[in-house]
């Protein structure tokens, strides 16, 4: 079928219930999962079935509809919601957008609960839309971004990215990769070169496959030749996604892009940052009070199940590392463009 | 068996003929390699059988040996001689050590078969002789390395290294780890931070192993966690290899090791770069005019055969990058260290 006819590809879907891309098989596989519960969703943040912070967001804002799907009297909706919103809170401890989800549900149907009339059906018909424009407006973010993003690139621009900030990350075109999907779709013949992103190698096998999908030349490569592609002039811009974003400008996203960061300044490659507002926590002052969370042994280990080192080594895996403000050329957001972010610059359009 | 009576870890030996420990099977299998041809050498150290620049050198100087092994007279000889050392020399285009090592063994042959008398049997003989030498003054080059890099560890240090530049690497005990393995041997509680090092892993597979068959703590991580334990003062510092080293100290080694260069000069960590002279190239005045070899896009695409991205994607797989002498702490050889190796300051040791 011609390509404009394609539907664009999606992480997450509400179809009489909620349905997840499992991204831990793609390329080789587009498996969809049911989920039927808050317990089964954090089984798939875990595993990374979904991943990306704004993905996770939508998907959150969806369990807490799941939540409370079976209760039967005013106490126990409460008790569903604030517990199974405590519990899917803490399904993965550094993406805000998880809180942001999680806490505008638990609000919402804590409003509903207090009101003088209470209807069970009519409470998760609106618990239903509340989420469902939160995807909306996650979706609307994402299309944002990719619009002001895209005024920053020059014609043919080669952009590195690190892990995955497409489609998959979010509840629409990505952050970084709305930018690459908007400049394409204008007509700028850009290029994207991914890095492969270990340990899960999301950039591999999601950054690939959503490039290859769009009809974007996409070269791989392993995350130790990123430096010598930015000293080498072979790359236009750096563009990444974030997990969250400190009040400062501290960006904490996947393991990987402290070192990127560092060498595009070096390099005098533009480092631009993407992501939706409710990726920015105002609560963090900077980012060295963002807890990093630190992964399973297994996944440095191994090989697809295929251990490849000595049996038990000790590892270090953290998910997320920290790149300081001073490096980031601009921030991206559906709001606009912030260069050089400093707290004062992000305050100001965030007001 | 009692740790001390171990023996040493090797890449390679003569015993009635060239063996190599095929390493593109570590740490699940320890097979040795009996090589019978220049030819079959040529084929192992291209799928990395024998890596590491010294090693390869070694090799390549016992292989000379096997050019000759069938030949009937002085014209045979000497085209023998030339055509499998041309053949031999091209094996990998990086690797400097190589073509010293064939060079070595070419012009010993030559100045052998230009003796009035000449005697088959004992050109083979002093062909062997020279080759065991040459091993003999590269594990003694490992072992002078260590004692003068080890001078250089704080007690208790963290040495975050990449790629493998043990014993494994080497003729003796290596370049980097030699450093570590010397300071172990003298007391020094010394842990190691290894890098995995895609694509082909073998930070994990052989620097790993090599320290546990040593008995030194050693943690396994992504490359790309490599900057935030630089920025987070965990590494006291980082000690690589080289495959080639440029008149003026620039260093060409396994691709990743820019990024290092660069972040532990930003984050204040010393950065040591630990080779024989041979390594250095004088005839290259900075790392630009060298070589940087790309390797198959299977490297990058998958591992053991199983692909993990988007079928026949373009890959870059450049094999080395080239850090420049600026992020350079020092250089150890086996002659001693050079602080901030410069032109005149390696001049002035190679003298």
């Amino acid at each position: 079928m011609p390509e404009e006819s394609k539907p664009p590809t999606r992480a997450l879907k509400w179809e009489g219930g909620l349905h997840l891309l499992d991204q831990t098989r793609l390329p080789g596989s587009t498996e969809w999962l049911h989920i039927q519960s808050v317990e089964q969703l954090i089984s798939a943040i875990q595993r990374l079935s979904v991943r990306g912070a704004p993905a996770i967001g939508c998907a959150a804002a969806y369990g807490m509809v799941l939540a409370t799907q079976d209760c039967s009297n005013g106490e126990e909706w409460k008790t569903q919601l604030l517990g199974q919103g405590k519990a899917l809170r803490e399904a993965r401890p550094t993406a805000v957008n998880l809180v942001v989800g999680v806490d505008l549900m638990v609000n919402h149907g804590l409003t509903l609960l207090d009101k003088e009339t209470f209807d069970p059906n009519a409470f998760q018909t609106s618990m239903l839309e509340k989420a469902k424009s939160f995807h909306k407006a996650d979706e609307e973010s994402c299309a944002a971004i990719g619009r002001h993003g895209a005024t920053l690139l020059k014609e043919g621009a080669c952009i590195l990215t690190h892990y995955n900030a497409g489609p998959l990350a979010t509840g629409g075109d990505g952050t970084a990769l709305s930018i690459a999907l908007e400049a394409h779709r204008q007509g700028n013949p850009i290029r994207v070169l991914a890095d492969e992103t270990r340990p899960l190698l999301q950039g591999a096998r999601i950054t690939c496959w959503e490039m290859d999908q769009a009809g974007i030349p996409v070269t791989l490569q392993c995350d130790g030749a990123a430096p010598s592609a930015l000293a080498s002039g072979l790359v236009d811009a750096v563009i990444v996604g974030a997990d969250r974003i400190a009040a400062n400008g501290d960006v904490v996203n996947k393991i990987g892009t402290l070192g990127l960061a560092l060498c595009a300044h070096e390099y005098n490659v533009p480092f631009i940052v993407a992501a939706p507002t409710s990726t920015i926590d105002l609560q963090s002052p900077t980012g060295d009070s963002i807890p990093i969370e630190e992964r399973a042994a297994e996944e440095v280990r191994g090989w697809l199940g295929v251990e490849t080192t000595v049996q038990g080594v000790t590892t270090r895996n953290p998910a997320f590392d920290c790149s300081p403000a001073k490096w980031v050329t601009a921030l991206v957001t559906e709001k606009g463009i912030i260069h050089a972010p400093s707290t004062e610059r992000i305050a100001a359009q965030l007001s």
